[in-house]
């Protein structure tokens, strides 16, 4: 008897302690515009402010509907396409040239709770890419749709169809001339260079219900050709979510995010290995991908709401809200101060 | 002086006894020619004995050059060409038909030793997508390319063009003509149901120098609309590998292959949880897309030359030999006694 109630007495009194320090679900969000060689001398004053003041009104947009209990998605097709019509980044305007002088976007979304996810391949006249991959997860029986079929179904859904050269900017189209005046005088193809490899954008949440969700947004490698698909719309390279472990959204040259499927690689290692978010990260942006010549970074959540930026290129356009509500926004290797 | 010389009778003796106990390096080979409702019950004993024939074919194929000391991927190639050429598997000659009457062929390679990797999605007139895939592997600076792209690539590299009618067969005409029917019928697009989700081939070897090498190939799902891209040409989805755990060829449902990152984390839970390839192969096709309600199986190879072939489906074509030279052929749930 004077057992039992012991035993009652140490359930009661863990509940009220439990109770005491259950805290309410923390919400976090972090954002990127792309890693690269991005130096300070090569930007403006004006300019560096334009990308710090898109990428916090990205950020906070995200951040504004997660605190109000919306699900993860609605947060990062929210910020995402703040940087999708951003003309400073390469996802939907402003998105770089193909080698024939158009643009091709690709996007995909994961949800970590469902395991459920939507990509399109290689798109032309789809305002929001990211919006298309999430009706590709919400409406479709498949994952990832591609081309002109991609575009028939966004048409279907309802999403908003627009002309190719809506997504024309002049600095990408200098950049394409560049680029394939360089090939074409070398007799080469595919020796893209520098910042002309990558550029991206993605967003990664943890929403008030514990979901991790994560989504990524790109035109691509300048100068592409043969109808290249880089790493943004493949699940588990450019995008991975799981409430077991984590959510990544990965920006960089591609092709080594594909061969070393980098998004899901961070959170295998979280899960089967047990180490920290921070560390899986670090790990495989700065010792695994380095090693391997794979320029790039990634953003990334655990469902702790711990936040890791890791990038081995000189900068990475960011920002996130961590989950004590603080904002930070990054360009180069330090945070900048606010 | 004395230590001294013991230490070098020490180094010596341990130098002959690693010399005596070092075998040749094994070379293995396991070949699949899809999974689903395969039913002895529906095939006839000739048709069951053209599928064995065949399978056999494509192992003792690979497993030759793999005798020779030939690379892996040569093995690779030769055994899905066979499959390919067959009219009796969903890959080339035999593939399924999309919404559209027409065939729509994704293939990858990657190579464990590199982790270099090559993929076509969506192409319609390359008489061998594998080969298509080796060629951007080694040729191109990119891992994927799609559509009328991946089909320019080709040719600029000199493969077979051929017409996308080549690829017909009866067979699948009236698989199409049935899914069409029934999803017309119900006004839904997407059901497809048994056989219909499925049919892929593949091979993963183990070659003399110790790189494992793995490929896949498909038509895809019959009666697919929107340029979907299942998991075949989705490196960590479809096709992985890695010396440094293992190398897999999946197939199956491939929207459930894609969002579970099958064949990849296979390896990672061999890399990261030390566990054997059969048990990681096991937990993840009968436990983990089990659950989740995804069809399908995978053939697998580690770096010591173990095959693993788990299928949740009630069947998996299916052959192997061995590191001991051993050839096993199977159909259902067990394999055949030769």
């Amino acid at each position: 008897m004077k057992t039992w109630l012991f035993g009652v007495w140490i359930f009661v009194g863990l509940s009220v302690v439990g109770t005491a320090i259950a805290k309410p679900t923390p919400v976090a969000i972090v954002v990127h515009g792309g890693a690269g060689t991005i130096l300070k001398e090569n930007l403006t004053p004006e300019l560096e402010q334009a990308y710090k003041q898109t990428l916090r009104d990205a950020v906070e947009a995200g951040h504004k509907l997660l605190l109000q209990g919306e699900p993860g998605e609605k947060a990062v097709i929210a910020a995402i396409q703040i940087l999708e019509t951003s003309p400073l980044f390469n996802a939907g305007v402003g998105a770089v040239y193909t080698w024939e002088g158009e643009h091709e976007l690709d996007a995909s979304i994961m949800h970590g709770g469902s395991l459920n996810a939507g990509a399109v391949a290689g798109v032309k006249t789809i305002r929001s890419p990211i919006a298309a991959a999430l009706a590709v997860m919400h409406q479709s029986p498949h994952v990832m749709l591609s081309g002109k079929g991609a575009q028939l179904f966004a048409q279907e859904q309802g999403l908003e169809i627009v002309d190719n050269s809506s997504f024309d900017t002049e600095r990408r189209k200098q950049a394409l001339e560049r680029a394939k005046a360089r090939m074409l005088g070398a007799g080469v193809y595919g020796n893209q260079q520098g910042n002309e490899r990558f550029g991206t954008v993605g967003a990664v949440v943890l929403d008030k219900q514990g979901n991790i969700v994560s989504g990524t947004s790109t035109g691509g490698m300048t100068a592409k050709r043969y109808g290249r698909i880089g790493d943004s719309p493949v699940i588990g390279a450019g995008t991975w979510a799981d409430n077991a472990s984590c959510g990544v959204s990965a920006t960089g040259h591609g092709e080594f995010f594909i061969r070393y499927h980098v998004a899901a690689d961070i959170c295998s290692r979280v899960k089967y290995q047990g180490v920290s978010l921070i560390d899986a990260a670090d790990t495989v942006i700065n010792g695994v991908l380095k090693a391997a010549g794979g320029d790039g970074g990634v953003i990334a959540i655990d469902n702790q709401g711990n936040i890791a930026t890791p990038f081995n290129s000189p900068g990475m356009y960011r920002a996130k809200i961590d989950k004590n509500g603080k904002l930070a926004v990054g360009i180069y290797k330090a945070w900048e101060k606010e």
